[in-house]
């Protein structure tokens, strides 16, 4: 229905895509709003990784490595923007990947399981319980997946969780669009940088780091400093827009 | 349920208001990523109405009460978030009120032509054909409703239909948070604020304007200058915000 010729082609069809998945019930309405916001900034970044979200991606693949227990949070939107790459990096990595809904039904967690089953992830269920210090349903997660993890992985998150992870003492691996918002500055790596394009850099890293590498890395994390990179871009790509 | 000292509280309001209006078949689910585009660019702005914005909102009256034939174009979106803003340019302006949909079908139309009725617009209806030179179903409108105009307003238009109109020879004037969307350079003025935030000032616009303030802004209208006025604002946002 799209014309493949049509200059927001990728875009339309994902937006598409996402607009299947609120009838099949995976995505939320509210899930469509914030991957438009996602979009906007997406539009200023180029639409492409830049050379500071790839340095980020690297880093969060030598923090999954080098962790004891490290989980994949995922919701509605990630999971159906990005099942397969979800799968294949928790295949180079060893996290696990258990699904937190911010408009949470056992429905909507049963068929986002079935989505990320059937891409070929390994989805941890099991009773989940109220463990995080949060009002809302973010809350419930499952004792011996998020609750303990040490390093967690949170695509396209809310401000509220991520504080709260953080406030845990857990180091919180974001990727976010938005490098102002609070889950951008709260988060302790935070990749600007779009879902389906950074997934597969991270499953690459976690396979070609070398052990001097992923030291570096963890080394020099300096989360201000990637912001103001991405920031940088936005600005610059901004700036000679009508040039 | 969404605590009014939360710091997005009147941005989760709008969210929830057109989730509402997607249900009863108003909005389109794309309207909502949309909107969330909007808030993104709206974010970079400062969700505040700048001074350059405030010049294209004057000048955009001045173009209306110049108008023989003036018309605003209204679609789900622009109904769900603003019906009694528009009923009140209506009467301010003298413009006629049409709707015009991408994801059109007669029931929708009517859903949306009854809003903006309940909220003191009156809308032209009748026959619609198919006059506009587009292949999607934005080319359906009336002989004598916006294919006759010669000012249009477009608040929230996709790039498609803009060029068309302009094509036509009309004078568009848009209103688009994003002031690098073809629309936005396309449009003879592009206001570059948020719906809401605009209409009532192009209403008092038409109410306060002089004769000697209208020819002014009519003369002086550049829709480049105002145009790096939004993004130089945007770009100031960006490179403080880690300030």
């Amino acid at each position: 229905m799209i014309p493949p010729d049509h200059p927001r082609y990728r875009s339309l069809v994902t937006r598409e895509l996402l607009i299947e998945n609120v009838k099949k019930g995976i995505v939320s309405p509210e899930g469509l709003t914030a991957h438009g916001r996602g979009e906007a900034f997406d539009y200023f970044l180029g639409e492409r990784t830049t050379a500071g979200a790839l340095i980020a991606e690297r880093t969060a693949a030598a923090l999954l490595l080098a962790a004891r227990h490290p989980v994949i949070s995922v919701n509605g939107n990630a999971a159906a923007l990005a099942a397969c790459e979800i799968a294949a990096l928790q295949k180079a990595s060893g996290a696990i990947v258990e699904v937190n809904l911010f408009h949470r039904t056992e429905k909507r967690i049963r068929l986002i399981e079935d989505l990320l089953r059937n891409a070929g992830a390994d989805v941890f269920s099991g009773t989940a319980e109220r463990l995080l210090p949060l009002s809302h349903d973010r809350a419930w997660c499952r004792r011996e997946g998020m609750f303990s993890a040490d390093v967690i992985m949170v695509p396209l998150e809310d401000g509220d969780r991520c504080e709260a992870l953080v406030n845990m003492g857990k180091t919180v691996i974001a990727i976010d669009l938005n490098p102002l918002s609070r889950t951008a500055r709260r988060a302790t790596l935070t990749i600007v940088d779009e879902l389906t394009r950074a997934l597969p850099n991270i499953t690459g890293a976690c396979r070609d780091l070398t052990e001097d590498e992923r030291s570096e890395l963890l080394a020099t994390l300096d989360n201000n400093y990637l912001l103001s990179g991405a920031i940088g871009e936005m600005t610059k790509r901004l700036s000679h827009a009508l040039d």
